[in-house]
């Protein structure tokens, strides 16, 4: 290999390391947000929801930068098969980690509202939504780093468990919004948030199906997987 | 230029036009699925809504089939400049339209769930949301493959009045809500119908955000637009 060629391909395997660091942090900050803005709506803090509301400035600069970075990198560096597969599957997830902070906001939105109203029960069901939806999310993430195909195929099936505590705390909401319709406005807050949260284990869900297909190099997606 | 040259770009610019045609035939899809999901709300036709939910599967084959063309043509042509970002954008608007096309899914879920009841009023704002919805969608497309970036701006314009649309219907149906307990678990379901009308906007708004990243090789994501 020429010294040259040698030269290019190190500073491409260090330019990809580095997406790779970058996308790490924007899920970290990603995952975050999500705590942030269901701890202001468990602990009826306002400032929390606020900072959370306010504060998307961040997560955005990262989604600008990581775009920039995959296309520079697949502009100049050319890359072929495993290393085109992670750049592309970067945009993708770089995508889906925007839409977590936008939902971080729809939740603290909806959260605001909420603690505006008396509080409707005691929140149980919520919280755990969010703390399986930021685990599925950091997994994910990990996966993709590690390359674990097995920690990735098993946020797939902690799908089911988040659906399930949706549809749950549907129904515990609709009994008590039938019973008094002071309810009503904040119990339909409540259900927002946990669609929200339902939809940033989505998020995860896709995360995790390009990290299987970056191994694999095997779609998954629209397949049932074993 | 090489005839071997010549004929690998020729071969190149025509996967790249089959590349658009086949973007946007899965584009018309997308609208026709969202157009039949409110269509079988507002007629209240459970054949409509099963073939809704059921069908998804056209839709997820383009999915897969249109990241495999981005794949294979950034693999083996290695594009620059405009090409490499026109063939990025399209990774990121397939994910677009593969989400419209679950929303479309959802919208029907919760129609469905919602004609298992009396009507709570006459359908008026929703069809409004939808009719615009879609509009936004065909638009940017539209701007997609005819580098309109005017176009593309006027879509950006539209979605406040989205926006204020789901308001409305949210604040009109929480006023049949707190009357008549009867409307309750209906209603819910009508603001989740406007909700996913509303992400179909966005949605709308992200492809016309590429289009116009395409043009002006200007990146208006995060920044306002005049």
């Amino acid at each position: 290999m020429a010294p040259d060629t040698t030269s290019k391909q190190r500073h491409f395997t260090e330019e990809l390391a580095e997406l790779k660091r970058r996308l790490l942090a924007m899920g970290g900050l990603a995952e975050e947000r999500v705590r942030l803005a269901v701890r202001g709506l468990v602990e009826r803090d306002a400032n929390v929801l606020s900072d959370v509301i306010t504060g998307d400035d961040e997560l955005n600069k990262f989604h600008v930068e990581i775009d920039d970075r995959c296309f520079k990198l697949l502009a100049l560096h050319q890359p072929m098969a495993g290393d085109l597969r992670t750049i592309v599957a970067v945009v993708k997830i770089n995508n889906d980690l925007e839409r977590v902070g936008d939902l971080a906001v729809n939740i603290a939105e909806a959260a605001q509202r909420y603690v505006s109203h008396p509080p409707v029960k005691p929140l149980v069901d919520i919280p755990r939504m969010a703390t399986l939806a930021q685990s599925m999310l950091h997994d994910s993430l990990d996966a993709f780093v590690t390359g674990d195909q097995q920690m990735a195929r098993h946020v797939l099936d902690r799908d089911d468990t988040l659906d399930e505590l949706k549809s749950q705390v549907f129904r515990e909401l609709l009994t008590y919004m039938l019973g008094d319709p002071r309810t009503i406005e904040p119990g339909i807050d409540l259900i927002l948030v946990s669609r929200h949260l339902e939809r940033i284990g989505d998020h995860a869900t896709n995360l995790a199906e390009d990290v299987i297909f970056i191994v694999a190099a095997l779609d998954v997606r629209h397949h049932s997987v074993e």
